[in-house]
């Protein structure tokens, strides 16, 4: 009966240590020790939840259930998001099980667990093997930030010759530049200031555009316009601005989430044909080529250390809220 | 030197008659004589405008100019929102010509003709044969109606196995469906109230919902849901009461031109992986594509015939306007 600890969160905010008691492990199910987990900004959403919080999981397989197939112990592992699926409907016999009426999702279900924790319970089904010459610390960010940035650029027809635009470095950011750019894409980022040029040049662009001070209309990319916007700030961009940077028959993926209304100017979506797409994290098979690609191009997140404590989370929140982390915060257990 | 009576608009609202002439015809442009022109929701936006209106043309040519290569005195053509690209850029080497940076368009350029006319002259290049087996006053409402609704369906990776769904049975609607519908697909069709039912299921509807009274949660089309929805209504739908029946990763197309902002749902967006497609009329390729189709399933416009002068303008644009055109306005010149 595994045993062990996580990090709520709870009404005022405050991260509480609790400790989640699982049953015999089941079916192919498999018990994870946490050696790092990521930090997203959906952490933040939920904080104010009575929940297990933490959903970039990265450890090693400790213990296995009866009908386990491939992972032994010892297996380094990653989850994200999205963590079961029917397997039966529609959605995940065509591989796009995040879709699945009955998945289960952080925030969703499993309100016991997650990834600020010292162990943890998933199907082997829903586990994505760490490739050997990535850490289980930079793996941990790849879990949903590089998922979701991935799932963007490889789900919806985006080519290696198109322009890929990026607002935000950040979490997201950082790692859409990196993939974007190793896809053989043209990547052109919008940052507000100066600030983040030199590393966003280092990570793989080709353009950096500081948005401060821009009105409409400054911004014509002339030949050179975007095919493919990932939105990865927490604010909604402000259209008009960029607007004349798209290419018509173009692509905006709206990655951050917001609780409000998506707002979008009407006339010039159906003028230039433009495209809002819903993105959310990859299906198994996207993931796990995410890693592959990862691991193959060397895309490595920047990461800023935490204690896995409650010390640690605290800190790591605030840093994340203050505009501060650099660029994706990862917690670490310590010994 | 051709010389023309056309119809425009003007700043309080009413209909001018006004005489255009042209230079001698040169390179490929054609003078095509007018024998019905469809009414459109557009040219109500443009009613406050000089200029000449109408852009769903149907007529006979009359005369050819110097480099002219395929079509014929005597030749039925029709044309419709787009008449005019570059020829050489990406859009145009692509089959995208309509979203070409120098495309001329229905009240972008070309203010001195319209359909709303006599006689009107156009390159051969952006005029369309009319099949034999559709008559000039069927035919104008597929130049724009017809081509946008048909674009949609195909441009965007619909499947005839998929569900569509049509708010609204106007205009776009009542194409819609017999497009769609003659695509394979099952077609759901989203009204007010059960008037246009029967018409709505003889057009090729398998499922006719009122919508009137119905409230959030209401619509829930089980393991039927909507792959494609065309939003042909004026008013932007309520998205809350019409998410529940949208499938995941499925796509909305707001078909009906309006000067608000695009306002839907975040976070359904996002966790269903929904996309918002702005779609344009059809390039050539389609809008042929689009006619021939019409042309081998007999599909046609239900059509509401108005004199095509200033009173029979103005009559038409009333009935639109009063929401009582059933379904399509065409304008028909009085021997």
């Amino acid at each position: 009966m595994p045993s062990f600890t996580v990090y709520k969160g709870s009404k005022d905010g405050s991260i509480h240590k609790s400790q989640t008691t699982k049953g015999e492990l089941k079916g192919d199910q498999v018990l994870v020790r946490i050696t790092a987990s990521g930090l997203c900004g959906t952490d933040e959403h939920y904080r104010t939840t009575d929940m297990a919080l933490g959903h970039e999981g990265a450890g090693v397989v400790e213990e296995l259930g009866p009908d386990v197939q491939y992972l032994k112990k010892g297996s380094r592992v990653g989850w994200g998001y999205h963590t079961n699926a029917c397997g039966h409907c529609e959605m995940c016999i065509t591989g796009r099980e995040t879709f699945c009426p009955e998945r289960e999702m952080y925030g969703l279900a499993n309100f016991d667990q997650g990834s600020f924790a010292t162990q943890a319970v998933w199907r082997e089904a829903f586990l994505h093997q760490i490739p050997e010459n990535i850490s289980d610390k930079d793996a941990a960010p790849l879990m949903c930030g590089g998922a979701t940035v991935y799932n963007a650029l490889r789900m919806y027809n985006i080519q290696p010759t198109d322009r890929v635009g990026v607002i935000g470095v950040g979490g997201l950011g950082h790692l859409a530049i990196q993939f974007a750019s190793k896809m053989g894409c043209d990547v052109v980022v919008l940052s507000g200031t100066e600030s983040k040029k030199e590393e966003a040049m280092k990570l793989g662009a080709n353009e950096f555009i500081a948005m401060k001070g821009k009105k409409a209309g400054d911004l014509d990319l002339g030949e050179r316009k975007i095919n493919a916007l990932l939105v990865t700030t927490s604010a909604q961009p402000d259209w008009e601005l960029i607007l004349p940077a798209m290419a018509p028959d173009s692509t905006i993926f709206p990655l951050t989430v917001s609780t409000d209304d998506f707002r979008f100017p009407y006339m010039p979506m159906i003028m230039s044909g433009l495209r809002i797409q819903g993105n959310l994290v990859a299906a198994r098979n996207h993931h796990r080529k995410m890693l592959q690609f990862a691991s193959q191009h060397k895309i490595k997140p920047i990461i800023q250390e935490f204690p896995l404590n409650q010390d640690g989370i605290t800190e790591a929140m605030q840093t994340l809220n203050d505009g501060k982390m650099r660029y994706r915060g990862v917690l670490v257990p310590q010994q």
